[in-house]
C-alpha cells in the first residue's frame, strides 16, 4: 500500500506575524472579504506536541477558499511551536501542504521510515493532525490531516 | 470585477536541480512511478522575457497529478530565467502557485498595480504564462496560465 492513498493537496498555508494584515492583503490580491480570524483550542482540547513534548502553543488562524484548495494563514503566540520557529527563523512564508488522510498515526511512521519526522502534532475540533518535516525533499513541510 | 474570477490553485511548482533525482524522491513519497520530464520549446517557440529581455533560457519539467492541483518541478538550465534566479539566490524550493484566468494581459496589469511586478512571460503549446512576484505577500510567486 502506498502512504498516500491518494495525494491530494487540500491546504496551502502560510505563516504571518499580522493576520488581519495578511487577511486584508489577501483579499485585496483576491477581490473578496478578508477571512475572520478563529484561534486554536488551549492545550486540553489541542493535546499539542511540538517535538514530542506539551506545549500551551496557540495560533490564529484564517481561511480563504481558492477553488478545491483552502489557503491558510497562521499567526504564532509566542509558546514553543512549529509555527513560532519557522517565523522566528525564516520570517513570514509558505509553511506547508495539507493532505487527508486515513490512519494518520500509520501513515506519519511511514513517513519518518523515509527520514522525514514528525515535528509537531495536536487535535482540532473534529480531526487531528501531524507535521511531517519535508523541507529537506519539498522546501515546504507536509501537513497530515484526519477528520473523524 | 475582482482580479480573479475565481482563485483555484491548480499547480503548485517547486524548483528543482535534478529533476530525475526529485521526481524519483516524489514517487517513492507518494507511492508512484516517477512522472517522466519534459522540456520547454526553444526561445522561437516560447518566446520567453525574463524582466523585460528575451532568453533562450528552457527548463525541464515533470508534472505529478495530485487531486484538483498538479505538482511541478522545475529544473532551469544555466541561462537567465526567474526560475535559474531562484536557484541561485536560495536553493531548492517552493517557487509559485499556478492559477488559471481569462485575459491574462489585463488580469496581470492589476496585479502589477497591487505593487506585484510581472517578471517573466512566455507561451507553451496550447497557452501561455506570466510570474507574478508576490513573493513578499505570499512567500511564493503566484503563476498565471491562461489555455487558449
Amino acid at each position: 500500500m502506498s502512504i498516500f492513498d491518494t495525494f491530494e493537496i487540500a491546504q496551502v498555508a502560510f505563516i504571518v506575524r499580522d493576520i488581519e494584515k495578511s487577511a486584508r492583503a489577501w483579499a485585496a490580491l483576491l477581490g473578496v472579504d478578508p477571512p475572520e480570524p478563529v484561534i486554536t483550542g488551549p492545550q486540553e482540547e489541542a493535546h499539542t506536541l511540538y517535538r514530542g513534548s506539551p506545549t500551551p502553543a496557540r495560533a490564529r488562524l484564517a481561511f480563504i477558499p481558492a477553488g478545491q484548495v483552502t489557503v491558510e494563514l497562521i499567526e504564532p503566540d509566542e509558546h514553543p511551536s512549529i509555527w513560532r520557529e519557522f517565523l522566528d527563523e525564516g520570517g513570514e512564508g509558505l509553511h506547508h501542504l495539507g493532505v487527508y488522510v486515513k490512519d494518520l498515526p500509520q501513515r506519519a511512521r511511514r513517513i519518518e521510515a523515509l527520514g522525514f519526522p514528525l515535528v509537531q502534532q495536536g487535535d482540532y475540533p473534529g480531526g487531528r493532525y501531524a507535521y511531517m518535516d519535508t523541507r529537506s525533499l519539498l522546501g515546504v513541510m507536509l501537513e497530515l490531516l484526519e477528520n473523524f
